[in-house]
């Protein structure tokens, strides 16, 4: 047995090797490559893109997979190397249906829809995107075709993001959800004392927000000799290896949520890739299981954690440090509040937690209706419309606000929005699970103290990277399956506290 | 012709994108990558460089080069096409010459033994690093003997860095030179009145050195929209296209020249990258043609303007802005004569103009007498220090400060040292022609006019990458092959006017 899973290995290791190549093109891309060298880099990146995708899909990889399966046996027992296998057939076994016409087709579009989308957004124009956008709709159905027989179109898409899960599984959770979660926003409405969030819309020096975030992630666990940080338009997280985890923060100089809950956010994704076992180095192991699993850490550290009172007892006093002008006359208690204050709004990213989850579902119900050839692309930005005031309340001015908000449809991205909500709905799962067995978490927290809580995550959910599928890993964690009652039930508790609801 | 050509550009394109990957994984691992992604970068470059390997010597670029031969023809002619299929031709035979078992063992070795010098550096104990560098030593003579028949076994390693030159070119223009510069040295060292250099030796801000380079290096014409700096412990100059070409610098706080110097010296590598004629971009002609003439445009804009005096003219009142608590009371010819102060010392990359040379003349002697199997590893710390002392008149007093202080040979770089005397003297041959060509060059540099200087050697030098082989890229600019004297010229009539020296 060895000898079939070494020599996998050996090869996975070079398509991993490759994809990490490609991950520093991209890093280096976005914080500081100057604009000259724009056009080599995407030929670049397209080389080396080829030549992963040929070698993770060659005949030599197909039969080294094929002769470690015969070894290992049954690829449902929980071993690495069985799920390594697992994983590794899986993935190639979903990339050899689709013909590389298609991915050809699909990359020279989504590259060409990516500038014509900003454009559209810049002049706020949905019909310069639109056909563009029917192409890529067009793809998309395509790409389902090459997978039947499904259970529901959009299956595959999303199996993309979140391995195993189906549709029918999430519409049923959203289903419970949205008029649960549209009333509590109904609720918080109607209540006529404003939170007052006028302290955290001042001028904060970006060098102090930096410091400030640097700060909270370093006691949070973040390994700096593991990983670093940089500034870009757009945060994300990267990473090159189990041992070099990036991630990327802006600033608003004037709006204090922007920067540090960016920081905070991000350094949650981090630290899950940071905590995978370094056995799993170079494989297909090595990273989070799925973008609902990597979300639920991203928005756990920052809300859960980062936007909880808890935390602010213990950092409060060392961000009036940072900005004594500013913050001298606020009491945490009022601070609190105005970091979470809950008012619905156009842009998803900008979005409180009360309502953040709603903006989410408007993507997904649209898009598998897409899906099911009930909505047209030139449909969307009324669809779009009609849904926003339905569970926002509120109806953007402009398409720029509205339906060509975000990036990700021009960049093909269908099947990944639902994973936004299942991050907040299984940070909520895990949460109610980490406080059955850390019954001191909060004063933990007040004291700044985050070893006990980040090693209950690791040895939980880190450590294992890719073995586990995302439901099966949050099955042995919490002994059930995703749920949104733990979620709302979070939800109702904070917002009920700050809003003075009824229970 | 142009399908044969076009699909020998589609292969080269692709050799060039990886090439360029791994470029930016280097760059990045010197500049901001964490301590903890060594190991995982270490795969990726070993995985990129050994597929760029396996590509550019595939049977497909073979079969590719000989159906453009065909196509072109004279190769000689001075056409792009004929010149890209001669180059190309060049380095694949010279490149499928050497088995595949070599270059791993190469690799191999070098990577031990770059680990090994750095320890026995630091311990200044040459017998640790004596039995790899044997090994080394052995490997770069089976490597010449890929080559026979030859003329010199030194030969096939010069050529790697200086495209056609031999070593009997090089030692009959050394051995014309040595004595010379040995002379002049000399004669300084005999006058009495020293210089002061204690000027450039106080505090000088870290921020400020940097922002006093950038000031110079844009006015040279560095276009920070095709490149940038960053700080690294050793400066370099490296590509990722035409387009991006990047910069490193350091500092000194202590001392002036550290900082400010390598800026322009890398500057002046870099404007050569950036020179290229777009249309060689992903080719192999895309780049400087040999690193004799990349230093030649290092070392000018380093020495023969950055260190002239109608330079300091220009730039001496501004640095005083910069500096005015040090440099306040100190006027420009005193200035001038400390950044110039000549002293023998241990250290070629810390040497001053008129000793550099006879740094790099040594080690050429000793790297030919390696190869002729006249000199042992066991000998070199003796060989050296008693070079040292005949043509500097002084003695490494440990090790570290002699035979171990160059990266080099560590890693498997014999061949590489003569360029940078090359690249000296083609500097002083091609001033020649450029101020017969401009006569009031040494005006406009006083005013901090440098485009016309640019404009000259963008169009007799940087436009042609590596179109032509350096000599003949020498012979076309001024009629004449290489030679010393108009770079004994320079010395002796800039030191002779700062030491007082008779004509």
């Amino acid at each position: 047995m060895t000898d079939s899973i070494d020599k996998l290995k050996t090869l996975l290791g070079e398509v991993a090797d490759i994809g990490s190549a490609i991950a520093v093109l991209h890093w280096d891309q976005q914080t500081y490559m100057p604009s000259g060298g724009a056009e080599e880099r995407a030929m670049q990146i397209a080389t080396l893109s080829r030549m992963a995708h040929e070698l993770a899909t060659s005949d030599e990889i197909g039969a080294a997979i094929e002769a470690a399966k015969a070894d290992v046996g049954d690829l449902e027992a929980p071993s690495d190397e069985a799920r390594l296998v697992r994983k590794t057939d899986r993935d190639f076994t979903k990339e050899k249906k689709v013909p590389s016409s298609w991915v050809t087709e699909f990359r020279r579009t989504t590259a060409l829809a990516h500038r014509t989308w900003a454009k559209a957004r810049q002049e706020s124009d949905f019909s310069q995107f639109q056909s563009i956008l029917e192409k890529i709709i067009d793809l998309r159905r395509q790409y389902a075709e090459f997978f039947t027989p499904f259970d529901h179109p959009y299956d595959p898409l999303l199996d993309d993001y979140e391995p195993g899960m189906k549709t029918a599984e999430v519409k049923s959770v959203f289903e419970n959800l949205r008029p649960q979660q549209v009333e509590l926003v109904h609720a918080i409405s109607e209540v006529s004392e404003r939170v007052d969030d006028t302290p955290i819309h001042q001028d904060f020096d970006e060098k102090r927000q930096w410091d400030f975030g640097i700060e909270v992630i370093k006691a949070f666990g973040f390994d700096f000799d593991r990983g670093r940080q940089d500034k870009t338009v757009h945060p994300f997280t990267t990473d090159f290896g189990i041992g070099d985890v990036r991630i990327t923060t802006r600033f608003d100089p004037q709006f204090f949520n922007t920067g540090v809950f960016s920081t905070l956010h991000e350094a949650g994704h981090a630290m899950y890739e940071q905590g995978v076992d370094q056995k799993f180095s170079r494989t297909p192991l090595a990273g989070g299981t799925s973008l609902g699993i990597h979300e639920s850490q991203s928005r756990m550290w920052e809300n859960l954690v980062g936007r909880s009172k808890p935390f602010w007892v213990a950092f409060y006093p060392r961000l009036k440090k940072y900005f004594p002008d500013q913050l001298g006359n606020v009491d945490v208690e009022a601070f609190y509040k105005a970091i979470n204050k809950v008012e619905p709004s156009l842009i998803r990213v900008e979005a409180d937690e009360a309502t953040y989850n709603l903006h989410v579902m408007l993507r997904f119900e649209i898009e598998t209706a897409l899906l099911e050839g009930k909505v047209e692309a030139a449909e969307l930005p009324d669809v779009w419309n009609t849904k926003m005031q339905e569970y926002l309340g509120i109806t953007p001015p402009d398409d720029a606000q509205g339906v060509l908000q975000d990036v990700h449809w021009s960049e093909g991205l269908l099947g990944y929005f639902p994973t936004y909500a299942l991050g907040n709905l299984v940070a909520s799962q895990l949460w109610e699970k980490i406080e059955e067995d850390i019954p001191d978490l909060s004063q933990q927290i007040e004291t700044a103290k985050f070893d006990v809580l980040l090693g209950w995550l690791r040895e939980n959910v880190h450590q294992y990277g890719a073995k586990f599928e995302p439901m099966e890993l949050l099955q042995r964690i919490t002994g059930s399956g995703l749920s949104a009652e733990p979620y709302l039930r979070y939800l109702r508790s904070k917002f009920g506290e700050i809003y003075g609801l009824d229970g």
